[in-house]
């Protein structure tokens, strides 16, 4: 399977983030990527396919505020890593707003997704590799992976949150839906439920987003990705939340893999876009899932069954000593178990 | 005029709150409590009207959340004061979720608001407070005073924010319409939009909210209190917001007040509460309009014209040394100047 990023993914280095009332070091950090490239091997380089994919997803205001944002930041005085601390949780609607602070919060849902100096060129660099991934596989691949990082399944439409910025797989959804591709099915394996990604389609019957993820009455993101969370209007039904406890291992995340892949079958799409995240793991510093290496290849291999063109989207993942070898693991099944394991200490 | 207090609201204490980017010390300290007292003598005691009125206004899931959430954060480990930092900014609705994290979220609207040891009692004495001083103004004083401390103005049925925890203006109006009195006036002059207050009576055609406060483009609460939020069904006309820019003086400031008085007169109310904040004087280390000590003397005589019933709420006010002067400044006003102006040193 082919592999595309940007270099620019490289240079987002946030400092900290708010977590549980205090400051901690920034989880996604550039080391993420840099675990990947050493697994993986370089892969080649994201095409660039311009703004109107991202565009096509997210809201132009919120795309010029993105790109300002950091230089708004310091424009203002401050130091650090641009962030909110006010948020509009009722009545939320597009305001014209003057103060940085303002803007911050008014796309954001948490305090805890900061804007570098190079945030934004990351953010596109990922959205571009996803897109490029996404082309490899319309002209000709079975499968392919896009290194993304940052993540993206946990923005919206207009907002960021949970470390995303531009939501890679919903723009790769909507691009493939411009080529032609009409029915799609997002499936959604990250430790995390993927917010973001089901807000973008939750009225959209033409594309299934299915989640597999902790129980967020325990975990981020806490508001969304419960079970009875299953569309609207159009897209009744074409969401699908499988929440699961903390301590899950492979022998209960197995069934409900099954379940969400009944859930694509029945969905029958001409598109599979994963959204792969490694924090299942049972090293996870954040999370509190227990798969081990080999269930990332059961799952890769489960997946595979459904036989159809796939498009990999990298999401989270914060063991990062681990994680090379957990995407190389999964890959590994996605590939029928043809390429050899990873070795044991990547 | 007679004021009330509780001593419990001594005793709110948070260390730190997020703001711009980073920790500051938590401005509404409680030694505004103490220049207030300083400044206006020891007043007399809340009685306890018990939770009922309370619970008129806020949603019990919020009161019992309240209650106990310092206590289930020192349970889950954690030092400090409780704060959330991930907030349902899209498709909020009642969940019930169980970490304590998730709890906080649910019921904030920002991460500047942190829960203490004694923020319940705090709050509960606050309201309390104001209760007792309505109680004063309907057995027969022309006007009251509630010293409520943490303010109440940005806290909405069923989140915090803004210092804010138990809305004191919004518990008044709806233990007095519980009492008979139908038609209300809520005039806020508090440098700060109040949210929390408009947010409850929205859609109410009896209450009417009046607003004069600096521009949310440029400050805090940032979402609410633009020209254009007007109410909404039963409450359309209802609510009035004044906002006005950084800078401004008592010159820029009596027509806007003048506007506010004008639909206090046309909504014809049985009770005027209004909610005083001195964050609007020049010397606030938070906030930017110029008001001096005099303006509050001239605001108070010209709200005394409406020749209303009145009970007067405590909200802001950062400028601690000259907390106390200020406010006694407007109560002089209120009387009609028949009090001596309060010395300069306080």
């Amino acid at each position: 399977m082919r592999h595309f990023s940007d270099p620019a993914q490289a240079h987002h280095a946030p400092i900290r983030e708010l977590h549980n009332g205090g400051w901690m070091d920034f989880a996604e950090s550039p080391a993420r990527f840099a675990a990947l490239l050493d697994a993986l091997g370089p892969g080649e380089p994201a095409r660039d396919f311009g703004i109107e994919p991202i565009l096509a997803v997210h809201d132009p205001a919120y795309v010029t505020f993105l790109r300002e944002a950091h230089d708004l930041w310091r424009a203002a005085g401050r130091e650090g890593d641009a962030m909110g601390y006010v948020f509009p949780v009722v009545a939320r609607r597009a305001l014209a707003l003057d103060r940085i602070d303002a803007k911050i919060g008014a796309f954001s849902m948490d305090a805890s997704t900061p804007i570098a100096a190079g945030t934004w060129a990351a953010a596109y660099g990922g959205a571009q590799s996803a897109l490029t991934a996404l082309d490899a596989v319309l002209t000709g691949d079975a499968a392919s992976l896009a290194l993304c990082r940052p993540p993206g399944h946990h923005c919206g439409a207009d907002y960021m949150g949970g470390y995303c910025y531009l939501n890679n797989a919903a723009i790769a959804a909507r691009a493939a839906q411009a080529r032609g591709v009409r029915r799609i099915a997002i499936l959604d394996v990250d430790y995390h439920h993927g917010n973001g990604t089901q807000d973008i389609f939750y009225d959209d019957g033409e594309v299934l987003f299915a989640s597999i993820h902790a129980d967020p009455k325990t975990d981020f993101p806490f508001y969304w990705g419960h079970a009875d969370e299953r569309g609207s209007g159009q897209g009744e039904g074409a969401t699908l939340n499988l929440p699961l406890p903390q301590g899950t291992d492979w022998a209960g995340y197995a069934p409900a893999l099954d379940t969400a892949l009944d859930a694509v079958r029945a969905h029958g799409p001409d598109l599979l876009i994963v959204s792969y995240g490694a924090d299942t793991f049972a090293e996870d510093p954040i999370s509190h899932f227990r798969l081990v290496r080999e269930d990332y290849t059961a799952m890769g291999g489960t997946i595979a069954t459904l036989d159809l063109p796939t498009l990999v989207v990298m999401e989270g993942g914060y063991a990062v000593d681990a994680l090379g070898g957990n995407l190389a693991a999964f890959l590994r099944g996605m590939d029928g178990g043809r390429t050899e394991p990873p070795p044991a200490h990547i």
